[in-house]
């Protein structure tokens, strides 16, 4: 996308500009000659001969020169010849205002799918249509009817919802929170967030990259962008709909545990977006992005007047799982001798009183020289006789001198504490109404600079026999079978490196003994048929098989009795296996997301998977850090290392590994949609974990 | 408390009344000249003649009459003398602001029970000390320095935090929420929470009470007071400093497990008492109760302009465990005939266009009339070009004609929509800038609805052998024992009506094996030592005994071996039981919290406790209802009830009914300070569960 016509045209052409004041042809008009556009504008409408003082030319070709940006505000029957002008005329940029298309009924649809044809063959960049247009504060550029040009700043900002961005920019206006660009991208027929997040990591003027989504373009594409572009601006996105959008066909555990949420969760993650919940939630980050460090750890000193502040963001601290700095011995000497009005010299540092700007002077640098110390949130809450004017002074005159940790401040309040507010965001520090938001904001910026300073990504390629899992898959989707069970599943979990229970097929009751006597008992008996998925329904899983006797039982019970239950089902053998050491049940899975791709599950086994619903994902393909992130982040794993006394704990990093295996099948082979391995039975650490059952399902299209 | 003299006092005494801006005997003066205060207001002070124009007394005595309230602001060491002359004069009601007691010094902690003491043989009312004081908007009382007198309304406030106070009334009047009265408790010597909540009951001018507390003095009777004032007025309120105070000691699970935080909330839950996560969603949840009335139920109607905010709101319905209300055919077809402009006529019902009013009158008219809607929440997020007036007068004049059911707005954005927000509010339409924000007061509202119209609570008292438990705990209590263990638990669970698995002690092979041929195999048998507690650490416990030969080289190998691993030890014998069929194991116990007394507790029982940390809480005496309703809330309870196909649920009302005997006993008996049933092993429906193993933790004192 070529940003720099779409936020710094030299000229604009308003097609559709009109005398009424209901229209967006006058309304977008309007805002540009309010808001002193300092380019050219051109109105086209051949019904009137001026708008609002400027000439109207009947239509684009008679402008003689070719604008840098068109902007089409007609109704929608005619933005498909305008466009073609637009072709003609080698114009390059255009923005639809016009609403009406896919979001009303087919025949808008079929029109936005010509809008996209159209600026392929053409080479026009087209943004909308269904939008209330963009902004750019910096270069005076007010294209839109979302109100008026919001304060400059550093944030670059898309949206979905001309509504939403209309209210976003208001509430940062209340806040003085400054914006680069902001630009609706409406039904996004050609240009989408894709195209946004692309276009304001190449912007100088964009140091914050926030958007507002209800729908994903393309997924998998956005994500693999978002993560390059996250490692040098941070992406904030609130993404909505999701629970509506919940309701997905759920064939295995995977899927019906992945859920729409948990996708977006994960690829967020993975990506170092940071999920906002709301606009405002939305906007502190953004704010404290665009004017702050980022911190270089997780410890946060609180600084705080007398009063139940201190005390609610050393709560919420704790609740968002960050630290309260240890303040180091010298510190807490400083402020304990010089400090004569501090009700506590720990962290939260508590000052009291009513003159407090000394006390938050020498708190406030003495924490900041603290190297235990990665952030600074700096509280006041005032009464009447508060010298908050001072405090506030003072706190600036320190963050000038002192600019590598972020300093935050809070003061509760509205009217009474506005001057003192107004002062701190000139001064660049970003200031909250409530602790929670302050410390919310600061969570979201240790994540981001924890995820910033992660390793680089080195994925693991163990080698595998890939080409003996082709030819089952191969053969799978010539026939038009989905489901590949037994023993070619285990062959493919095999050929990828995976233990699986020594069995074979044995068509006679002393088959399945003499095979069992070579194996070793106990055994367990499966029947083995096409037909029949789900075995122990017509008792066709027997366990702990002993001795031949037992073996023979249960071999000819089976032959007895299944066909009894499924006479139409044709039985071609018993499947014996080793019985399975005890072990740790748990599962490995992978669902393929529709946006995402390959999510990689665990989780715990079990009929508990279920009831608990303790489960991790994360997009493949996985490195071996990740793999453990995921089992860590489940408390499955408190289970698998033991936590009891004189418990040993089972084989994690064979987990890990094994879930870097499914990732390595999976990224390999497209054609397989779902997977689970249940259960794969853990034993002690130096064991190697069994994968006792499986079910892949290809895409057979 | 007599709130008549604190917030309507014919007159008003300062002493330590000062010319200099800085004190606060100057700054209260202030407040209450400056927001007409209709009594007489005295001031005394022997140093000045005057202050603001008032004469000064040189002390309360030279006043000559005796007035309503007393206010002191003189330095800490000159109160305890002004509070004898108050009480010599008679005085009934004393508010305290000087600060500098029992938070800087044991000194001031003597001089606070000096107070308390002076207050309880003189029957002075005494409020504070370190507090900021009281307003009360109906009459024009500012005694305070908390800033100038908020808008008259119906929410009584009470804070234990000046500075969080006077945050609360800034906040609230930017919102035009108003106030009954406000008063800042301060160190609370005299008055507490307790007299304030009371207080605001009988106070007609109170509709909502609120308050800020991060300590509590008397819980148990707070909690008891406020379950009954609950059924009338809704209190709201914010406990801060949570997870600091979480740091108990403990002893057993059920302690470890309890957490401050968790107790806080269980009670809480009991009381019917909303506790608010922050200043701001406590006044929005303060202020919908204010306006408007209780939903009868959950089911949500959402109205939106077209665009993100009704996805938003929808995806924080369910987040929030609301429904989202299902419209009846009548209504849908009413929409979708009569509304030419709608997106979408199902709920939430989507409106296009820049003229809305019309569309939104319809709407709103339509699903309030809809017996399946409980409560509407109306959105408009707009631009530039929407007639957002209209809208809000359409609203206004629907609420005015509708008012059986609660109706809540949002608007987001702040300057644009200022106009709008300010006209509901003076309709007494809460009006919300983001839609999680209302939908979290929605949910406030349905909960505190739900809980008045709860059906009275009984609790069943089972017949027991009390006599039995009294005995055994008063020879421990003689002998200084706090720990009941073996037998005598078992005999404390059986005579309230507890199975436990059939046992005795013997003291010889021979006498294990003639009572293990008595009650039939398998049998457990269990060292029975009072040194010894962990019995499975010493070899101590052999299961699934299964003939005489393994019972009687069970006993043998016990009575060999543990005095080698403890010398010291006596072992009078071992305990042969029946060995319990299988079945789920849970775990009932018990915690009394130091504030609120005794938390019955229920949870998943094995080694899972501790990991998954899935227990319930609430405080004795349990109804058959809570009991019941423990059990759902906890994970465990899907485990129990079998969500598997094919499995059979296990005895959920005997769980029950031993929870309700759990709470008879503890509440019977207070001497018992902790109490474990671990595990308590159920089975199918229909059979009686089994207290396998407990422990009684008595206070010794």
């Amino acid at each position: 996308m070529n940003w720099q016509l779409f936020f710094n045209p030299g000229s604009i052409a308003i097609v559709g500009a009109s005398p009424k004041k209901v229209k967006t042809g006058n309304a977008i008009l309007s805002s540009l000659i309010k808001d002193d556009f300092p380019g050219k504008i051109f109105t086209v409408n051949p019904n009137v001969s001026q708008v609002l003082g400027i000439p109207c030319y009947p239509d684009l070709k008679s402008i003689g020169e070719v604008p840098d940006l068109v902007i089409i505000t007609t109704p929608s029957q005619y933005v498909i010849d305008l466009l073609q002008q637009c072709a003609q005329l080698r114009v390059k940029a255009v923005v639809i205002i016009t609403s009406g298309l896919k979001e009303i009924n087919e025949h808008g649809t079929h029109m936005e799918e010509s809008i996209a044809q159209i600026a392929k063959t053409s080479g026009i960049e087209i943004i909308g249509p269904n939008c209330i247009g963009l902004m750019s504060p910096h270069t005076k550029l007010n294209a839109s009817f979302a109100g008026s040009l919001p304060l400059p700043g550093k944030i670059g900002y898309f949206s979905q919802s001309g509504s939403i961005l209309a209210a976003t920019i208001d509430i940062a206006r209340s806040l003085d929170i400054g914006f680069s660009r902001v630009v609706n991208i409406g039904n996004k027929a050609h240009l989408s967030e894709l195209d946004m997040i692309k276009a304001f990591a190449d912007d100088p003027e964009t140091k914050v990259i926030a958007g507002y989504l209800e729908t994903f373009d393309d997924g998998d594409n956005f994500i693999r962008q978002a993560e390059l572009i996250s490692r040098e601006k941070p992406i904030l996105l609130i993404k909505s709909g999701v629970t509506a959008a919940g309701a997905r066909a759920a064939l295995s555990h995977t899927a019906r545990l992945t859920g729409s949420e948990r996708a977006f969760d994960c690829v967020f993650e993975r990506a170092g977006v940071v999920r906002c919940a709301s606009i405002k939630h939305q906007l502190d980050i953004a704010w404290a992005f665009a004017e702050q460090p980022l911190p270089r750890g997780p410890n946060v000193a609180i600084i705080a007047s007398a009063g139940g502040s201190g005390i609610m963001a050393a709560d919420a601290i704790e609740k968002e799982g960050l630290q309260l700095a240890a303040l180091s011995d010298s510190t807490i000497n400083t402020l304990s001798t010089k400090l004569d009005n501090a009700l506590n010299v720990n962290n939260p540092v508590e000052i009291m009183g009513n003159i407090l700007a000394g006390g938050y002077e020498l708190a406030l640098r003495q924490v900041l020289d603290d190297p235990g110390v990665h952030i600074v949130l700096v509280l006041l809450t005032p009464h009447a006789l508060t010298q908050c004017t001072g405090v506030v002074q003072a706190i600036i005159r320190v963050a000038k001198e002192k600019t590598d940790k972020p300093i935050l401040a809070c003061l509760p309040g509205v009217k009474r504490v506005e001057k003192e507010v107004n002062m701190l965001s000139s001064a660049h520090i970003p200031c909250f109404d409530f602790p929670e938001k302050a410390v919310a904001t600061i969570k979201a910026m240790v994540n981001y600079s924890m995820w910033r300073s992660r390793p680089k990504r080195v994925i693991k390629l163990f080698p595998v026999n890939r080409r003996k899992v082709e030819k089952i898959i191969e053969r799978h989707l010539k026939d038009g079978v989905s489901e590949v069970v037994d023993m070619e599943v285990k062959t493919i979990l095999k050929a990828y490196g995976f233990v699986i229970p020594e069995g074979m097929i044995a068509t006679s009751p002393q088959q399945a003994v003499n095979f069992a006597n070579q194996i070793g008992y106990p055994v367990v008996l499966k029947v083995w048929s096409p037909g029949i998925i789900h075995k122990t329904e017509v008792g066709g899983v027997k366990l702990g098989l002993a001795n031949e006797e037992e073996v023979k039982d249960a071999f000819d019970l089976m032959m007895y009795r299944i066909p009894k239950i499924r006479p139409n089902v044709n039985i071609p053998g018993i499947l014996v296996e080793k019985m399975c050491d005890k072990g740790q049940e748990v599962i490995l899975g992978m669902n393929r997301d529709p946006r995402f791709g390959p999510l990689i599950m665990f989780g715990t086994g079990g009929k508990l998977v279920e009831i608990l619903k303790d489960v991790a994902f994360y997009p493949a393909p996985l490195t071996a850090a990740e793999a453990k992130e995921m089992l860590i982040n489940t408390r499955t794993y408190n289970i698998l290392t033991g936590i009891n006394q004189g418990e040993k704990g089972v084989a994690i990093d064979a987990i890990a590994e094994a879930l870097q295996r499914v990732s390595q099948l999976v990224t390999e082979f497209p054609q397989i949609r779902e997977l689970d391995i249940n259960p794969f039975v853990v034993g002690r650490e130096g064991t190697t974990p069994v994968a006792v059952d499986a079910t892949i399902i290809l895409d057979v299209g």
